[in-house]
Parts: structure tokens; sequence; C-alpha cells
């Protein structure tokens, strides 16, 4: 469809005009998504309670309706800047360009956008961001990479989150990883835990190695 | 956006399209509508397990890619025809009304519509269905009906879903109550596990209900 393609050309060029002004500050910019409720919120607060008064920080939050996401970031110390989508099922480019008008990318540091909780709709439309990370939680069923292919296809990172709940479900752990193998080979995956911390650490070394890689 | 209006209307001339047809046939079209991941396929199967031999049953299952969901109901005995949306979001009217040309709405039954997993994107398409649902599990976080108000303003019905594992999370009922009583009063709330069979009785008894209302 002609008007859809004409849309993402136009993003891709101010997508290109995001990267250039996160570049030139030497910051590290991280495109989380995932499903709603696969617990990006939590892993992100606990992300940045972890990297703060080391690393310059900074979130810009995509929401239908609501900035509960935002107030809980701020609550951590870190600032935040909320985008509500509306009608609009995830973040384009220019969402991002107008928040650095109202919140600078931190220079040399992490700038976190959290996306609008969907696993279709933000594949599409590339931010001018250095990474993606894709977050899926082991409460989801093992199949989501097959079933929503463009998401996982572009991931530079899978995060499994809720691995404390393994114990307490049917699910397959090796099952999820060979379809992540099938759709998208290249992506480093993490097991994580938000909530016991599992798996921190290699998330935050993941994390230091891309702005080594942009520094 | 006037594209997006047009869209829009078409869509609710097609929708009415299948009011009609649904209608002549008595059959209750019940559209499923959730995050994916949140139990729909499997709270759907156990449904069909119950209500099959004493109703007449079919499927419509919305995918972005793959046919694992129809497999798993084509498993109970139950007819699904398979639409994969692609890079579509959402069902739309015209591919239910394409689906009817293939597999035929069960007289007197009822047609269950599994939507593609998205919170965003399906509540803007009316697909001529009688009852919408919006299934919500308790491990996704108490806010979603705020987050994600125009799917949960439209529900008839919303199942709360995977209750088997409150005993494990850090999820609070109540206030996800309270939530949706603001975002739509008028919904009926069930409680509900696939896995455990809890509330199965109740979200039964409601499609006995919605039935006997079109008969």
């Amino acid at each position: 469809m002609q008007v859809e393609q004409d849309l993402l050309a136009k993003n891709d060029r101010i997508a290109a005009v995001n990267r250039a002004r996160l570049d030139a500050t030497h910051t590290l910019a991280v495109n989380l998504m995932s499903s709603p409720g696969s617990g990006k919120t939590t892993l992100l607060c606990r992300t940045l309670e972890l990297l703060k008064g080391q690393t310059p920080l900074a979130v810009v939050e995509g929401d239908q309706q609501t900035s509960f996401d935002a107030d809980r970031i701020r609550a951590t110390g870190v600032p935040a800047h909320q985008v509500n989508t509306g009608a609009v099922c995830h973040l384009d480019a220019s969402m991002l360009l107008g928040s650095f008008e109202l919140q600078a990318p931190p220079e040399g540091g992490i700038l976190f956008i959290e996306n609008v909780g969907n696993l279709v709709c933000p594949a599409g439309f590339d931010l001018g961001e250095h990474k993606k990370v894709v977050v899926v939680s082991v409460t989801e069923g093992e199949d989501k990479p097959l079933k929503y292919p463009y998401m996982f296809a572009k991931a530079d990172l899978v995060l499994v989150n809720k691995v404390d709940l393994l114990p307490h479900l049917d699910f397959d752990l090796e099952r999820l990883m060979g379809y992540l193998a099938q759709i998208r080979p290249e992506a480093t995956v993490l097991k994580v835990s938000a909530r016991s911390g599992e798996g921190m650490e290699s998330w935050l070394a993941w994390l230091g190695e891309a702005r080594s890689a942009i520094a």
C-alpha cells in the first residue's frame, strides 16, 4: 500500500536524524519492546537502580494512555519523558525527535526507550536507536517468536523475563530457545528475573559492551 | 486522518453484513481479544472441550504468522479457519467475511473468533460479532485497563485468566477490578483458570445467556 510505504520512508529519514543526534552526544539508545505485561517497566526500574550514579540515564516512555510507567521511572530518580500515543499502536521516529526538545539525550550515557506494549506494530518503526531489545516473559507461551516473527527478526537481544516463575509453569524454555534460533540466530538471549535479580549482571554487561561500541 | 476514517467506515459496512449473516443462522459470534500470551488459546481449547457435542461450534483464528493455534483448536475436534494477517495487527470485518466462504458459521451455535494477540489495534475494528471478550491474565500487571483503555472500554466481558498463579505473584486483584470499573463499569468480570478449571462454569453460563439473547 503506497500510503504505508511513504509513511515508513518518512519515518526512516527522521530515524536517521535521531541516530546522528544520539551519536553526537555518545548516547546509547535502547528500544525496549514486548507484549503488554511482560514486565518491561519493572525490569527497567531495577536496571536504573543498578546503573544510576555511574551512568547518565534518561527514559522515554511510550504508552497509549496514562503516565503510570513514567511515574514509576521517576521514582527511581531518573528523568523520564512520557509520550502518550493515543490510538497509535507504536512509537515512531518523530515522537522520539520531539522528546529530545523536552529532554536532552544523556551525554555519554544510556537513553532507554520503552515502546508501547505490542508485539506487532513497533517492529515496523525504526526510531534511530542503536539496539532493539525484545522482552518476552515465561508466562507468555513458547511460540511467540514464530507467531510474531517481524518483532523477533530484528532483535539484537532477547530478555527472557520472569524466570523466577518457571517452577510454577508448564513452560518449555528449550522450545522457546529453539524458536528464537530459527527466527533470529544472531540475537543474544539472556534469562532474567526483575523480581529475584537473576541474570541482571549479564544484562548490565551486555549494556556495557553496547556502550563501548558507540563511544 | 482521512485515510483512517474511510478505512473504518468501510470496515463498519462489512461488519454490518457479517452481523446480518450471523443473525440469519442464529450463530453467536464472540470476539476474543488480549495481549500475546494471556492464555486465550488454552482457554478456548478447554471451552471447546466442554461445549462440543452439545453446541455447534467453529473457530476463526487470527495470527500474524503460523497455524499453531488453529492446529491446537482442530485437535479438540472443532473446525477452525486460520487467517494469517501478515504485517497487519488485527482482524478486520472483510477477513471474517472471507472466512465464511470457506467455513460456514455454525447454525444455532457459537463462532469463536480469536483475534491477533494485541491490546491496541483490534479494539478499533468491529467484526460484526455479538460480544467482545477481553482476556487479561494475572501475570500482566493490574494497570492494563487504564493503559489500553480503548480495548477495555468496549468489552462486554473481561476474563481474568491464570488465577491459579495468584499465590506466586505480587498481583493485586482488587486494584485490577477497580481500574476495570473506572473504564467499563458495564462489563461482566469473571475469574478463570484454563489450567485448574476454576471459573469455567460461570464462563459457560455467560455464553449460554448470550446465546439465548440472540436465538
